[in-house]
């Protein structure tokens, strides 16, 4: 297959072909001047932008502790103006990217119910979003179909006023700000033992339907030396896809049923609830698995250094009891979440370097 | 009839009697000092008004395409506080004038579901009224009920503390901002050739329903020997209303149902949708007339300066292959929409010198 | 009972127990450094408070009555970001506490509607409160549970990251901004003839359910030689609490049904109107006494200085006519309210000098 050119895809491409195209062959529609313009899939990331974009959420995070700082960084956007499209019930991600705007002085306007939209007068989703990118210069998607954010891309992309689009969730599978917010706790939790390089990372609960998961297994590619444990009930394995991607590039991973066996081993555990809201028929309607749950019990088990993290909502999965041990750093987890989405607007609009002068 | 004062509305006139009175008549009720307060009727604006505020649009518009422009407009209102009350869906009405607000600064409150509302309390609307009015400076009405902003206007203006009132649509008549926004995209697309005098504007669709086309219309009179053409199904021609008030305003126009031979002949066309989310027995259930509908193909038939408007959302009227053609210009009507509204704004608020100065 | 500290509170109580503490017991838990630091309760109001808060609302008025101090209220807290959590619809409430944050500058993330929540994914109410405190840093709540504020208030305490909480309304019971500006309206009304005490206060209508009259009668104890006339029909007397509670503060009360009688008597006349949102069994389906009304013949028999407020919204207890009477100061009140939600955000940031400053 040939590396296509933007101009190659405006011209000989709709938008089926496109979309069923390889993700790496796509990269490049989606970037500008050699930085990433769209934000989409998790694939995006390499190792380079990875390790920027969490000094910057660093930055971003050591500024918005004095007042100065905070006003700072609200004036750095204040001229712009972002949407967020938020057709998919999403309190945690809508109120995380809402006030990551609001710390860089950005409007808002939203969107968070179709029933308020042009569709019931016939309109095509392709003019809804161009009609969205007419009012504002960024747009945030959150949509229960799978490739609707690319697709807002794709259109925009074509036309003469283009603006970057985030997707922050769409359908089953991709979820990039996620991702970034899971390798950010990562590294902060790891960072004066020598970064995510070289450590052991179980993943543990439905492998089979977490975009979390699977997302965050793909970015380890960009690290060196990274273990994964697998640790679930049969029915919610990881799928091959995944894993055949890990053998193609190295990367050693354990599959296992054996959940207090994986604990002293490891250097954090990435815990996740049953996605019933995703049905699958083989897993049938069982929305709890005991055995897999972490416990108060656990703690005295895990390392001293290991950290206990969870993309959240919780069902039972963590006993609340656990919450108070400094290394469950779940609820930091969901506030990096907040710091990682200020860096990667800032980074999105050009003003990484206003942000790292104002440090020094 | 009398020309009465606020004086005679405020003592003597229920909310019925004066909603009966013709609109002429009504006109002074809605200004302050010799300036419109409240923008409830297209017949409100005058040549001398529609010539400002597009000169206005245009400083707003060069002025946001610098940060430090936009930076002077977001300054502009930042100490005032609008209310939106969009009562009925209309993402796109929302979305232009939520980010009008944005753009000069000022704090938006909305409410965009009855539900929420004191209405299940049992409320009056004029009261409902008044406790908006209490909190911000300035309210902006979407609702399906004819006269709803009038009535709010008229309920504020016989209080100790009005506060301005747009209409941003009611019901099936009145929409003005969409007027302005019309005249303006008309006004820039010949403002090489001589503006809007002496044009031909072709209006296709549905004459009958369309508050847009209608609107239009009577803004003509304000035009020096403009010539209008309705083209349309015998089904959908304009009302005899409007027609009337042409032949008394000496405005020549032509009615057809042959598309096809008006496209060579007019300097504008203004497509419409079939409005059937407004029920009329006489049209029918027919949401579609292929014979009115503008192709790739005719693209080569109109002259090389007409323009192609529509007020969105579209159907099937224009084919999305006709998009790209310089002449097509309802993308750009529709961000029009946007500065125009931003320009109504700080008119209202009496800030356009400001704009004006920092242009020069 | 012994008076229980912070710490013996997080070690030793789970939230039923603490729930069911006498509220006098529990007002150290939502105060910090000697200041209020949650706003749940009236009774966490005190004389030395109310006077400081009525002063500070009076400011801030005063304040926004120029562009300049408009200004200098809106950058007093724009490093800060609100939460409003609104599950119970309420228009005015929210549309004050939205001008409130946006007069300080504060941007505001607002969930109306429940089902846009997690917890249609399974998570507890404890996680949603600490997952909206993980952005933010103020939450105000209208909830139509009783306690719900109080909760959220609970669980937030005893994180690493608490924010202070403010009680927009939860159930039957608790409204204490409300109770705020009908303080601050009661002062401000008579700032000519001495303030609140010695004055003689009569609540009308729905005494049973209406929790204004029954937090402003609490409040009382706050002030001198107060006489209350509890004016109902025998279905919505006072309850036995309240009565008790002014008997053992020695706050004379009267209890009639005798509408006519008291109108002369009085300094200002509280109405309230029937709250058949909340059923009750005794109380049956009658939602209108035409004998508790207050109508325009009245304004001829009540002092020349007596006010009359009501909470608003209204239905039929106050004819329309009586609103231009300068004596109806409901609109006033309702405006009022804004103001006292400013100055409480204010207070509980701690910004309360450099409004006093700004002033001086």
């Amino acid at each position: 297959m040939t590396h296509f050119s933007e101009q190659t895809i405006q011209n000989y491409l709709g938008w089926d072909e496109f979309y069923a195209e390889d993700i790496d062959e796509k990269i490049d529609f989606f970037s500008k001047k050699g930085r990433l313009y769209d934000i989409i899939f998790s694939q995006q990331f390499d190792r380079d932008f990875l390790d920027k974009i969490c000094l910057l959420a660093n930055a971003v995070r050591l500024l918005a502790k004095t007042k100065d700082g905070c006003l700072k960084l609200s004036n750095l956007l204040s001229h712009k103006r972002a949407m967020l499209y938020f057709v998919q019930p999403s309190t945690r991600t809508f109120l995380s990217f809402l006030n990551a705007c609001h710390i860089l002085g950005l409007k808002v306007s939203d969107i968070r119910n179709t029933s308020t939209s042009s569709e019931i007068k016939g309109e095509s989703q392709e003019d809804s979003i161009r009609t969205f990118a007419s009012y504002v210069d960024l747009i945030i998607i959150r949509h229960p179909e799978a490739g609707f954010s690319e697709k807002t891309a794709w259109v925009l992309n074509q036309t003469e006023r283009p603006v970057p689009v985030i997707n922050g969730g769409s359908g089953p599978d991709q979820h990039p700000t996620q991702a970034l917010l899971d390798i950010y706790t990562l590294e902060r939790s790891f960072e004066h033992i020598g970064g995510l390089d070289g450590k052991k990372i179980a993943m543990v609960g439905d492998l089979k339907r977490g975009r979390t998961v699977r997302s965050l297994s793909y970015l380890m590619k960009n690290y060196k030396d990274v273990t994964l444990y697998y640790v679930s009930p049969e029915v919610f394995k990881m799928k091959d896809d995944i894993k055949n991607f890990l053998v193609k590039h190295s990367i050693q991973y354990y599959e296992t049923d054996d959940f207090m066996s994986m604990l002293p081993q490891v250097d954090a555990i990435y815990m996740t609830r049953i996605q019933n809201e995703y049905k699958d028929e083989e897993a049938g309607e069982v929305e709890d698995y005991p055995d897999f749950h972490f416990r108060k019990e656990h703690l005295s088990v895990i390392q001293p250094h290991c950290v206990l993290m969870h993309p959240l909502p919780r069902r039972y999965e963590i006993e609340v009891e656990v919450d108070k041990d400094p290394r469950a750093v779940y609820w930091r987890q969901e506030r990096n979440g907040m710091w990682m989405r200020v860096a990667l607007i800032a980074y999105i609009f050009g003003v990484e370097i206003d942000i790292f002068n104002e440090l020094t």
